[in-house]
């Protein structure tokens, strides 16, 4: 298998400018989940995606509707015995807001010093075609060593609504060993690491009426309520001075970090200061007694995502906007679950939102659970080793503060682990203006996820389970 | 005199068709002072308001470049003897946001119900064109009764940025026995009155920064500056519990209203209750311990007219903005002024602002001062006893809670009183979408005005100021 391999990584290689257009060509649709307004761009996007498939030779492609977005699954079971694994992706993007902010347009990719610039490039159109690229390879030599189920969502930029239900519906044909995500970027582009944990999600938008119209600051301000100014009293009421999230049971079942963690954290390659004056941040923020690993990767937080009230355009307006509108967000850690937090979070708004606005909630479809893997999971290894020899450094085990949905769902209604294997870096501003994707971690992710299969091979997942009972 | 008052009266009010016909096609150009987008409809505003001066025979009519937007003057002086009054008007109109509010195009003037709609109709284009109708009918019969000098800027609804360095510089040239203003709407369309206060105003955009760029409310999220937070926190410190203005300083000078005035106001016939109920807003608001009228009237505010951060389209994104924005606005009363409090208002935000992010102020230029004018002045008493006439009600004195920039200045600069005589009402939101103008207000006020100017050719202005001396 090991000469196989290699060939077939040359072969993975030798496609790199092939998989590059596809991106390109994939990022091009505007498949943006979360606004209706891009619903045929959908609809193209998972054409493009099951056309290929096809084209490499998957089977069983099929586009599984759903009350939200379409979820393409496809699978190649072409070795019997070897291990199975379920490899994970999404199709949509985040919407491309502010426009104005791109240097070149964000459904036009292009390449600027090694880098591909498009919305979707890195989250996660990029690396689900690398993975791709690389089964492409094998297939092409005759067939893939393990056998792959293929999972790929359409709404994971908006928390990955009517997978649970999906996937609870279809568990017995997404059994596997375990999950492969080619989703869930790399911390940094300079340390290799497999993340093991992610934070949870849930979300609310809050919306507050003072008034049926519009009315002039003059001739009514003063005698009548202020939707905008209620609602930032009311977003005030959120944290506390030490930075520390007021909603009252927020932190109930949390465990702070220990010692022993704290210490694991300190001891990774981390230059906070000069990572926040990367982001052009002037001093650091957030809860109080902890640094910036700790708040992002251990520690939940409620956060206000946007705001919209009155005028909101160049110049003053004397108005008093009828409406306002807070965008907020928690993440979530263990201890905690998206339903509770939620339901915190909107006793917290109604105890605190006066009688002289009306108050009504969106809530974000399908909140996500926080989730966690074994750093000696035979998968997590498995990437940990691959990825010292293609980046020729010790690559260690990190968390995330962002939320991959499929983490906790493959844990909780599937039961079985997830190792996230992507190429994209997380400071490629895939949820901002001007997302990228490196060329070059696309090249090496070509020969790792090439590699990864052929070497997962060898492993006996039967034997592990038994281990592991 | 009284004859002829009553012929023009006549002719003016058969003009009423070339009137509003006139006021739709003024209307019709988007002159938006605040917005530079519509540079060049303000000229052609100007061009429109001159073509007319010049046409009905007005002389001296002069397009007067300030580093803002272009202030007309013109005059009639040929009833030596007569009294002279400075008629003032604006012909700049507020942003037309929300479009998608609107009924009809803002910019496409139409009819419905006795109204005519359209941005501007009521502010300021239909009320100046009922008061130079009235004097087109005086003109196109011999002359007008008295002397008139016109002044109409284009920067009303930016606070008349400008205005009063030209007012200074011009102040020989502008004189007059009093001012008297087509711009000022009417408290209410059942009650006639005269306004004779104004409240002040200041306005600041807050701007701050928390990062380079927007950042992953996951990758980021906790150990970050959210510039939509922070700004929110401090807006909240803005008021106290009681709906009070807390910054510090804020109601320096100013007095409370005492019995009298508070027995006045409750001697109105004002339904409360009902107002509100008509504005759809579920209970009052604002200041503790005061009636609407109070807090519209004689109690400073200090409001939110707008909020923008992060993400502001339709459902979510788990986003930091790396921006937020509030803008605020101050109406002032007697004891204070624009500078003072603009003062105040920035020595507060930068108190509570924290280290984290960065803050930026945008002024509007050209705050206002408070203005009022003695129940007794002859003008005033004029404009009763003709409202009295044309409605067949006692009018009444009044305050508001907007603000004319030019009331003020015509005080402290030109010294004179200013009598707010126009024909639009405060409900016909103006500050709104749907604005519109009454029509039969329209046919009221070419009577009123055309009788205005006859009658006022009888006072004397010289004994009146004597008298007061």
């Amino acid at each position: 298998m090991g000469a196989q391999t290699e060939q077939t990584e040359a072969a993975a290689t030798a496609m790199k400018a092939a998989v590059q257009d596809r991106i390109a060509r994939f990022a091009a649709i505007p498949s943006v989940s979360t606004d209706p307004v891009y619903a045929p761009f959908m609809r193209q996007a998972v054409e493009f995606l099951t056309g290929y498939l096809r084209e490499i030779g998957f089977g069983a492609v099929t586009v599984n509707e759903t009350p939200g977005h379409p979820i393409v699954t496809a699978e190649w079971m072409g070795a019997p015995g070897a291990p199975t694994v379920l490899v994970y992706g999404h199709y949509d993007v985040q919407p491309p807001d502010p426009l104005e902010a791109w240097l070149t347009p964000p459904f036009e990719p292009s390449v600027r010093d090694g880098r591909l610039y498009g919305r979707g490039v890195s989250d996660d159109k990029g690396p689900l075609l690398v993975a791709l690229g690389a089964m492409e390879a094998w297939l092409a030599a005759g067939g893939l060593p393990v056998n792959v189920k293929l999972l790929v969502e359409g709404s994971e930029e908006m928390g990955s609504a009517h997978l649970e239900e999906f996937v609870e519906a279809r568990a017995d044909a997404l059994a596997a060993d375990f999950l492969l995500s080619a989703d869930g970027a790399m911390w940094r582009a300079d340390l290799p690491s497999v993340t093991v944990a992610s934070r949870g999600m849930c979300a609310l938008n809050v919306h507050l009426t003072g008034a049926a119209k519009d009315l002039h600051s003059g001739r009514y301000g003063g005698g009548v309520p202020n939707a905008a100014q209620v609602l930032t009293r009311l977003c005030a009421t959120l944290h506390d001075d030490q930075g520390r999230v007021a909603v009252a049971g927020f932190y109930d079942g949390v465990t702070p970090p220990d010692a022993a963690q704290r210490a694991a954290l300190s001891a990774l390659p981390f230059d906070e200061p000069g990572f926040l004056a990367g982001l052009g941040v002037k001093a650091p923020a957030g809860e109080a007694g902890y640094g910036f690993l700790e708040r992002n990767w251990l520690r939940p937080t409620l956060e206000v995502n946007g705001l919209k009230a009155g005028y909101t355009g160049t110049g003053f307006k004397t108005v008093i906007g009828a409406e306002a509108e807070a965008k907020l967000s928690c993440r979530l850690v263990p201890g905690q679950t998206p339903e509770r937090v939620l339901g915190l979070l909107k006793d917290h708004l109604r105890r605190h939102c006066p009688d002289s606005v009306e108050m009504r909630f969106e809530e974000k479809p399908g909140g996500a659970h926080p989730s966690l893997i074994a750093e000696d999971h035979p998968g997590v290894k498995l990437a940990l080793d691959i990825l010292g020899e293609t980046s020729g450094q010790t690559a260690r085990c990190v968390r995330m503060g962002a939320t991959i949905p499929i983490a906790e769902m493959a844990q909780r209604v599937l039961g079985m682990g997830t190792v996230f294997f992507s190429f994209s870096t997380a400071d490629e501003d895939y949820h901002a203006p001007n997302e990228f994707f490196r060329l070059a971690r696309m090249e090496e992710g070509l020969v790792a996820w090439t590699r990864y299969l052929g070497r997962l091979a060898e492993i006996d997942f039967g034997k592990h389970k038994e281990a592991a009972e």
